[in-house]
């Protein structure tokens, strides 16, 4: 049977019902659904683990980049996964939705609740303990919300690294990046967070609690429960625990910034790097010219790294670990020399100490902040196919371009991945809030649609949440998302997890 | 709304009706359900798609290894993916079930239908072009009939490699491989079929097309449907093609056999291995000390590699490129001399040349036959943690060999993945029939329920099929058999995709 979302609280507890208890709320004669739930919340989790308190909760109804702000019934922070099963049971008995967050530092307003207010929005940030790291098998176990800072610290302590890290890292937990696969500058190497998880716990739609966190190599009992769960944004089951792969601490690492007349050769230069350096090769980010000309304008006391001006720049790592380090300088100069020779490179420099390792690093990382500081902008997380990359930057550049006169696009990124971000910049004196709604959202679709076409993803690593729901049903493959429905009714029949979010169920058959 | 299998074919066609044209069912006055499914067939796939002559048919009724026999409607044999789609939409018009079938070299009954007659054999063998080989993005794009040592062949004429192997390679397909998520004696290094598949295109329960071939290294559009299929068993869907990657050939490889005082040890050098060989570790074998006798005994000519006895023999294969070739003597050696110095082997030898290497992995694969060739005997495909292992084994061989005296039991196999394949053979004398019905089925039984107790899986690399499907049933965690069944009824809510294997419908609810 097909049941979808349908909301039966009539009251709604606002944010605005500051303090009020609901002892209060019984007294006073108000006590209906939702006073009964929260009632029952609150002797499950005790005061700590639902707070009504509009100024504690305002915090995490906005995205922190600001775009969405929602409301919800009550903040709920769980304690342990019992907590959380028995509350996921109690909000299945009362039609209750939940919105589980983690850090809040999701791009796609994924863990922002809708402005009904009948959600619960659910924390995950109580559960933070990292219950073992195992350096011998080389895996550590982690609640829902260390954050990943922690985990690096942890991991880091053993000798041992987890090698997946972006620039939410400080607020960035465990089960927001499984639940949404996050990405980052190892990808090339490592893999995204999808290749990380050795073993999963997770509470489901019916408050059960998928359990397997005991790593196994090999399994071949069924289908592969665990990668369904992984990125799907909290919209099947909410993410309480986690085994994660840890590798050798790196030992040393040699970062390049080479200037390459296109975008093309910067793709042959990574093919160079790949067959040199093999497993070694870390990092390889791309940015055009102009773009190192806006961060140098943008980070006081910044330097370029190169003297002369090229059309585009690409940032290398290469890494190695303790039996290799003492060659790792000596490999990086006979990659670049290699490099040279064939004229892959125009001009190159190695970071000649960690510090100016550091330097270069953050000229990609300002990247984002520096462009956006720029004006007006639409930003695409876009992958196709990694060979397919050059010649699609160059197409979509000149198009948006000429399609939208006085509009600049920038790509820059993971080339290694075959994922750019494809930043458009508004026609200088644009005003922001018309602009976006406006040409900015029109800009949006096209670039979604080319990227449809070059048999890309219109989210590469920043997952779809509320930003792309609409364009991924209107995009996506329709078999691959009727696929998704059927699946999401299947595992969350009620619709309660995460609604509004990834994957929206279609009206049932014969409704209109 | 959940349809269960319910077969509404009242007239069963036989292989024994050979060559019983349509024609003549109709001019007889037979033509019924199913002869109009056939004759619509028929017109879809024309002559060679479908047949209905048993002698043709027979040799793929019955597993290789002669366990199972079951009886088809007819054989149908699509010779592309617009052909297999029509089919199967018609077969979801008819309700006849679907038993999809590659090499027909599969360990668990997996695409033998059932005795009812009632499903069609679908063949994929027709579909067996390799679409091509993309040497510089390192892809191969195959169709499912592709046999696994043409894809070997294929990708060594471009100086590449399809790093998974096995003893089935002249036979099995990647169409099967993909749907049994196959592993190996590669897996150590480059993970099972699962981690090999880069792009998917399969037909679904009603016809429809999932189509994702062209690989995307970054891609966060939602629920991975691709690792959703694989490893299914052809029960949410048909693989048709795959991406699959390439790696660069091996320039060289050492092959050592090692002699160990215990388990325990083996799996303290197999640590020792991975931090010294690191990534060009490719193989970590095991095998008792009685069992190499049983395999020098059944295969003539063959000689021990060492000269004394050892509890336990490793046999590991390190590898290098064509970068690190020449170094590959030197380090194997290496590797050895502190393994010696660490007392971690006994006596240990690395194969003088290519040819001894190759007769050193032939005591590997001869284990089964040669262990077989003694009597009757179950066996068992089972994973635990890896570091649990060595314990694992110990305690089962004795806790069987107590509670069953007269049996032996040994266990081989893939120690790096944490998985080994547990032989047990019968008291001598027990006649087969009679035993494997018998004690043997409550010894694997057995075993099932240790393995579990350990966080195990009753299945490692072999699958489910029809072999393991009341285990699974019996002994997999509620949760997630659950999970399983909601998956199951929502994409194939008919039950017609390879009905009996892997995943049982429950039935459905209100009736008994």
């Amino acid at each position: 049977m097909l049941t979808v979302y349908a909301p039966c609280l009539n009251h709604r507890l606002t944010p605005q019902i500051k303090d009020a208890s609901l002892a209060m709320l019984c007294d006073s004669g108000t006590m209906n659904g939702s006073a009964t739930f929260l009632a029952e919340a609150q002797a499950l989790l005790g005061p700590r683990g639902v707070t009504l308190d509009g100024e504690l909760m305002a915090p995490w109804l906005t995205d922190w980049r600001g775009r969405y702000t929602g409301r919800a019934l009550a903040l709920a922070s769980p304690a342990s996964t019992e907590e959380l099963s028995a509350l996921v049971r109690l909000c299945a008995l009362h039609r209750v939705p939940i919105v589980p967050q983690g850090g809040n530092s999701g791009m796609s307003g994924g863990a922002t609740p809708d402005a009904s207010g009948q959600a619960i929005l659910l924390s995950l940030r109580r559960m933070n303990a990292i219950r073992a790291v195992d350096a011998d098998a080389r895996q550590a176990t982690c609640e829902a919300g260390v954050v990943l800072q922690t985990l690096h610290e942890a991991a880091g302590n053993q000798g041992l690294r987890f090698p997946l890290t972006l620039g939410g890292k400080g607020s960035a937990t465990v089960g927001g990046l499984i639940s949404t696969n996050a990405g980052g500058t190892q990808v090339l190497r490592h893999g995204s967070m999808r290749a990380l998880v050795l073993g999963l716990e997770a509470v489901l739609a019916d408050g059960s609690v998928f359990s397997a966190l005991t790593p196994l190599k090999k399994d071949n009992r069924g289908f592969d429960l665990k990668q369904l769960l992984i990125g799907s944004e909290g919209t099947l089951g909410i993410v309480t625990a986690a085994t994660l792969r840890l590798i050798p601490a790196v030992a040393g690492r040699s970062v390049i910034w080479a200037g390459v007349p296109s975008l093309q050769t910067a793709r042959a230069l990574l093919l160079h790097c790949e067959d040199i350096a093999g497993n070694a090769l870390e990092g390889f980010e791309i940015l055009p010219g102009d773009c190192l000309g806006t961060v140098l304008d943008y980070l006081p006391g910044a330097r370029p790294p190169l003297a002369g001006r090229h059309e585009w720049h690409a940032l290398i790592e290469v890494v190695a670990d303790a039996a290799d380090a003492e060659l790792l300088g000596e490999r990086a100069e006979a990659l670049l020399a290699a490099a040279l020779e064939r004229g892959l490179v125009e001009d190159a420099t190695i970071a000649a100490s960690e510090a100016q390792a550091e330097a270069f690093w953050l000229l990609r990382e300002s990247i984002s902040a520096a462009e956006r500081a720029r004006g007006p902008a639409m930003q695409h997380d876009i992958s196709v196919p990694i060979e397919r990359m050059p010649d699609f930057v160059d197409t979509a550049k000149a198009r948006i371009e000429e399609d939208w006169p006085g509009t600049e696009a920038i790509a820059y990124g993971h080339l290694g991945d075959g994922n750019v971000h494809l930043h458009v910049l508004a026609p200088p004196g644009s005003e922001r809030a018309a602009w976006e709604a406006g040409d900015g959202k029109a800009i949006s679709r096209q670039v979604h649609e080319l990227v449809t076409a070059w048999g890309g993803s219109i989210s590469a690593e920043h997952g779809i949440g509320q930003l792309k729901v609409d364009e991924l049903a209107r995009l996506a493959d329709p078999v691959q998302l009727a696929m998704m429905r059927a699946v999401k009714r299947a595992l969350d029949p009620a619709g309660l997890l995460n609604p509004g979010k990834l994957v929206t169920l279609a009206p049932p058959e014969g409704t209109a």
